[in-house]
């Protein structure tokens, strides 16, 4: 491993390689020099697990995405801040309806790609670090799991900070989750038990991301029951207003901004 | 990682789950608990490297071939071994066919895959614990890149006198190799300079298979070129005969016993 890159870096790479095999624009990783080797996220867990998948999801057109996709865009109102824009899926698709909408990533890489497919709207950074831009915003989408950017319980009262500084009278956060407790495999279970031990939450995944020769230092990533989603927003500028879990084990968390 | 186990068991895990998500026979790893998660091959390289392929390739029928397995197949005469067996793809093609072929692998985890997908003939080991089960065959098939097997300089004789020890008189060796030397990718040209400044075969990879929970030994697979492989072969009890380079960088080399 070539030094300690960034998420954004790792992801960028990443991003940008899929966006490659899939339109063949720039230099693609090739299996044997000659077929396109399709780009691969390999993700890693603290207790040595390590599960790959398909990058190539990043890129969906709107008839590939998952049902609450569908309708977490349908619920949006006003200014849309995409946090964690990646390639672009759910900002192009906002744009093409006439939403405005705002992609934001700490991927550089990943926002070139959304830049190339005609994402109008980018910036660079964290929510933390867009709050002194001064651009304001009436809907928060965290698609695609970034629910999990909420962490746990030292994250979130910060990031629920930094959305409501961000926000508009009226606004609204939309957030996509997976309650990751159905599952019966001691892999997990085992995982759950022994981050509760440690005062962490069951799901409190610490995880790192490898791509090729990059790979990213460990980060907390979220994966939670709407349950303990609901105490994590208790006492912050948000109130929970609803879940869809129509797609269980995944779901869409509504948070309102308390006037 | 839970131990270091053999690569066999790795493999073995991974065809199984391939099986279960590609029949719905057995438990599937789920993502979310719900969906199948797509079985993905995990290969880290000694530099750092890292990367992931599906491994539903591992079933796949013969209308999904490279064009090199059908020619591969199409050479073969009297009794067949399938070194490296796996899922039974080949194998199973081959006994369709009529012809008698026997499946040899290192993993029980994939030799009853091949067993429940059809395979008669299944002997568990390697090619030289093969030798003293007294069996003699007319062609060994060596594919999926298993030319791989022959590992350096150091492993190819070995391996090609065990073959020899198992051989009839006539016998051939079809194996599927890759030309490694066509890329420009950096990442790919300093690791062969590096290899050859060691004294290895420049596609000398040294290599180890991660799946899930499990993760193998560090071991040597070869790519290398026609060239190289002759030289491999050169004063062995086998003559190369034949190299079909249809499909550049992937050849099948043929070898003819030395009567």
């Amino acid at each position: 491993m070539t030094g300690e890159p960034e998420i954004g870096d790792v992801f960028g790479e990443m991003i940008r390689d899929a966006y490659a095999v899939a339109t063949g624009i720039g230099p693609r990783p090739m299996a044997g020099g000659r077929l396109p080797r399709p780009v691969i996220e390999i993700i890693e867990r603290d207790d040595g697990l390590v599960n790959g998948a398909p990058a190539a999801h990043y890129l969906d057109p709107p008839d590939r995405w998952q049902p609450h996709d569908h309708r977490a865009v349908d619920r949006v109102h006003g200014h849309v801040l995409d946090v964690g824009v990646g390639a672009g899926r759910i900002a192009l698709h906002l744009q093409e309806r006439g939403v405005p909408v705002t992609g934001l990533d700490t991927s550089l890489g990943a926002l070139r790609v959304s830049r190339h497919r005609g994402v109008r709207e980018l910036v660079h950074g964290t929510v933390d670090e867009h709050v002194a831009d001064g651009r304001r915003y009436d809907t928060f989408l965290l698609l695609g799991n970034n629910l999990g950017l909420f962490e746990g319980r030292e994250r979130a009262p910060a990031l629920l900070a930094a959305l409501a500084a961000l926000a508009r009278p009226g606004a609204t956060v939309i957030a996509h989750g997976t309650d990751p407790y159905g599952t019966t495999d001691p892999v997990h279970t085992g995982y759950h038990e022994r981050n509760r031990r440690r005062g962490r939450l069951g799901g409190q995944l610490r995880l790192r991301l490898r791509y090729r020769l990059l790979g990213t230092e460990w980060f907390d990533y979220l994966v939670c029951s709407p349950e303990e989603f609901a105490e994590l927003v208790h006492g912050s500028p948000w109130r929970l207003t609803d879940v869809d879990d129509t797609d269980h084990p995944y779901y869409l968390a509504t948070l309102a901004l308390r006037r």
